[in-house]
């Protein structure tokens, strides 16, 4: 095991109506906020009324910023953060997705810095200070209602890059579960693709002797994957929707990568794919996931049969047919639950590839698991197109 | 699932040498601050001289409270109460393992108290306000490095009592696993007893739906009884006792508990006998826990089947017998790792079974997975005799 620190101090306020105490946990740290939204889905569903009565009743007064989209956009990061010093703003509460939470996380930092909010992603500047942030999440499957990372994409030279740092983990997260209940299937199968990954991406790991972690990630996907298909099958279940918003929250707060190495190819060979074709991150890592397995595996059979036989009881005794079935298992479940198995079904062809695989690694080799060049991002690209 | 509230926001610095960063840490919070550790074993092992070093090096003088013992007790904690304000001290380092670090706690809420800090654990008044208290930790067990609860025994009318708020949680506790390597084997084995507990006591529950935390829980079970073995029979290994050391850590945090009604039975059960007899607390549980099952396990033998099959890879059909099965599991492995299985090896008669079942439930019922009278307390404590 490696050495590490951990910390995770994001309050979890879990559970049915909790959405009703936002006014009173945010007057804890302001009384004058910014509220940052998607582009009104919370309207419709009557969660915008509930947030505003809540924040009128607690004396918390705020200035709103809808029009976050999927793939966040660093034009918005920058409207924010004037706005925010325009009206003496110290708190931001976001309500939505991880797109919503990740765009008021960038506002957070880019707050306190001179430059502009993009110098934390392209020249990963460090951050130092940002506001704090409390959230209502809407949608199980990014993790970003308690991780420290945001991913922002820059409508300009299409690159989506991520930034890291504790002070981003949000102050506080509310969860209802109830909020789930009316997600359109293909987002919910997105939102489970994505905290799968999530596990993924620190479960393979050279990194020897990591037996509590190991087991805890198993116990995760293994969980995720059963409520998956229950929620799928019986969506106005309250139960399963329940176990996979924790589940989102437990996969990326980062206990599941204490004292392992990382790996996060997969990630970064998606973000090129939604950053030039605009797809769902959750769809995008369906395909490639696999696609990145299908490259890799050769490099630690053993453990890819580990996950095969711990995740996906597969029975066979050689570990490279296990290693293969299990892979195999995460490709047909992805398909099962409604996301694309390939690029074609994106309706992506082979034409960028060379561009994305550049792109991916232009700041040098990509993944700790297996250390990845252009080539070897070309490749896995390849293997991912039909 | 239930609803709930987490938070854990104790920054864990986990790993080889961190105790040299102890200074550092300190002083982000104060620059007076209590030392407070055991009967001297922290000056045999030369851990006393790093941690006085790096604190003497950022700058932090301390004041001394040695003589924490095992159940620690009240007297101390008066002492130590007094001693802070005597000498303006704002912050508590404890160094040790769970007895010092609840003796620490109960100091650190009775600073803000005006009245005896046994009043916390007596008459249950609520911690409104605590010092803040950082931790060393060098026995895995207690969990008391990052949960907020913390248990004192009252040496003049022998009870032994516990108190939980959030506030108690340490804000660093630095686990570096090399400083449990020279442990006695009893000492280790209490400590896999005590964390495996405090997982039980979590898993056997009512809640229904419950699926990720119970896997989650079975997952830190197994892991823990994997290393436990491994550990006690190549006790120089470093990695086994880092997994060890994590999973007390994970085990009382409060995640496994999440959105669940939790039990706390056999704590209970066990305190009392701690309290009489001065048995240490792992060694206790090894005794009661198996009892406690023994006696409630008819109440849900699908769950204590789920136990036996999923922890102890119990592979009968019938769930009465997998039940049954898995309790003799776990009843053979604290044998297997040097614990007792009787209050007899424990050296305890029955002649004062009526008054710690008496006094285990003066308060009412105890126990949420089965409420449990006088009469059931004496009964389990009955079965646990032979």
């Amino acid at each position: 095991m490696e050495n590490f620190t951990f910390q995770c101090g994001t309050k979890i306020i879990f559970g049915k109506g909790t959405e009703k105490q936002v006014g009173e946990e945010t007057r804890r740290f302001s009384k004058k906020v910014l509220l940052h939204y998607g582009t009104g889905s919370i309207k419709k569903s009557g969660l915008y009324h509930t947030v505003v009565e809540s924040l009128k009743r607690s004396g918390v007064s705020f200035t709103e910023l809808p029009g976050v989209v999927p793939n966040p956009r660093i034009g918005l990061v920058r409207e924010g953060v004037k706005t925010c010093r325009e009206n003496g703003i110290d708190f931001i509460l976001a309500v939505g997705g991880g797109s919503v939470i990740d765009s008021a996380k960038a506002i957070a930092a880019g707050f306190y810095h001179d430059g502009d909010a993009w110098d934390f992603f392209s020249k990963k500047i460090p951050i130092e200070k940002a506001l704090p942030i409390g959230t209502i999440l809407t949608i199980p499957a990014a993790g970003s209602e308690a991780s420290p990372s945001v991913v922002i994409t820059n409508e300009a030279d299409k690159s989506k890059l991520s930034a890291n740092s504790n002070l981003l983990r949000p102050v506080f997260s509310i969860l209802n579960p109830e909020l789930t209940l009316t997600l359109p299937k293909f987002q919910v199968a997105c939102g489970i693709s994505d905290m799968m990954a999530h596990v993924i991406e620190r479960y393979f790991t050279n990194t020897k002797s990591v037996d509590l972690t190991d087991k805890l990630c198993e116990a995760t996907l293994r969980s995720i994957i059963k409520n998956a298909r229950l929620a799928l099958s019986d969506p106005d279940n309250y139960d399963y929707r329940a176990e996979l918003m924790w589940a989102s929250t437990v996969a990326h707060n980062g206990l599941l990568g204490t004292g392992r190495a990382e790996d996060w190819a997969s990630h970064r060979i998606e973000h090129e794919l939604s950053a030039l074709y605009d797809v769902a991150h959750g769809a995008g890592l369906a395909v490639i996931v696999p696609a990145w397995m299908k490259y890799v595996y050769r490099h630690d059979v053993k453990r890819f049969a580990q996950f095969a036989r711990n995740v996906w009881d597969v029975s066979s005794d050689s570990d490279e047919k296990a290693a293969l079935e299990g892979i195999g298992c995460l490709r047909t479940f992805f398909r099962d639950i409604g996301l694309p198995a390939t690029l074609k079904e994106l309706g992506i062809g082979g034409e960028k590839i060379g561009e994305m695989a550049g792109r991916c690694v232009h700041r040098g080799h990509i993944g700790n698991f297996v250390k990845l060049g252009e080539k070897d991002v070309a490749e896995i690209y390849r293997i991912a197109l039909a």
